[in-house]
């Protein structure tokens, strides 16, 4: 089967710098502030999107270390299937995260209760529908009783400094 | 900005093997089942996957038309900006859909609820954990009385044949 191709639509801008003390998931991120750049050309797509209270964030996690299929997650001090679990260490690294919207101004859009690092390239932008995206899960496999606490993120995903020069 | 390229996963198989006649979303699609394979290489990262109600699969729209900024959706009559619409016609084709995980057997997973088309390119699986998932979010845009509709979709964001044969 084919690759496909990805080109950045514009950039997250995070107080975060790196992944040693990011909230995990937004849900936990709560008042925490930051922008979404779209770029100029993707702009006139944003029409309509002010009315949305929530927003889905699609990106590349750019600076995780390189996909395994096992990891043992920031909640668990076992080790997990990679698609059982949020890491960023992925065989395809993208990133899903719900923000709180608070503004629109051109292509500029004020966002809250951020999880992703400083100026992480954006591939796609969806509006957040309770209706479409809420559902009733009783059952959270090993994310029982661990999924509500408020965990920082280590640096157990994040490209070293080694990896990064050998990149 | 560079772009990022995406290897697919594994594929994904439903009884829909055109847009018109199928779910625009999974949460109006209830009862509807298909199956994921996951090619064998990526297989050990399902490990613990068993233990979840509901898993979100993102895909690659591979029978979509070109990207369009501005898109009439299946639930209105408007132009509305593609960021604003959940329409595969985006700049990065990337689905998203919550599926019900009904069982894991090796590198195959039996799901419900489906609204993608058969041999869909599958690029990865997350966990749905409510807890991450699941916010309050009062607006909702010209989507307002409308999202609880279960519409299918029709034709309009469909590669045509005449298209197929210019690719």
């Amino acid at each position: 089967m084919m690759n496909f191709s990805l080109k950045p639509i514009g950039m997250l801008h995070s107080p975060f710098r790196e992944a040693t003390g990011t909230p995990i998931q937004s849900a936990t991120a709560k008042a925490v502030e930051g922008w979404v750049e779209v770029f100029p050309e993707f702009a006139p797509g944003l029409r309509d999107l002010e009315g949305f209270d929530r927003i889905w964030l699609l990106y590349w996690f750019h600076l995780t270390a390189p996909a395994r299929l096992l990891v043992k997650p920031f909640l668990d001090q076992q080790e997990r299937g990679v698609f059982a679990t949020r890491s960023p260490c992925r065989p395809n690294s993208i990133g899903l995260s719900c923000v709180r919207l608070i503004g629109v101004d051109g292509n500029r859009l004020l966002i809250a209760d951020l999880d992703f690092l400083d100026e992480t390239p954006l591939l796609d932008i969806k509006p957040y529908v309770p209706a479409f995206d809420c559902f009733e899960a009783r059952h959270v496999g090993w994310l029982e009783g661990k999924a509500t606490q408020a965990v920082m993120a280590d640096s157990r995903f994040e490209l070293s400094e080694t990896k990064l020069k050998q990149c």
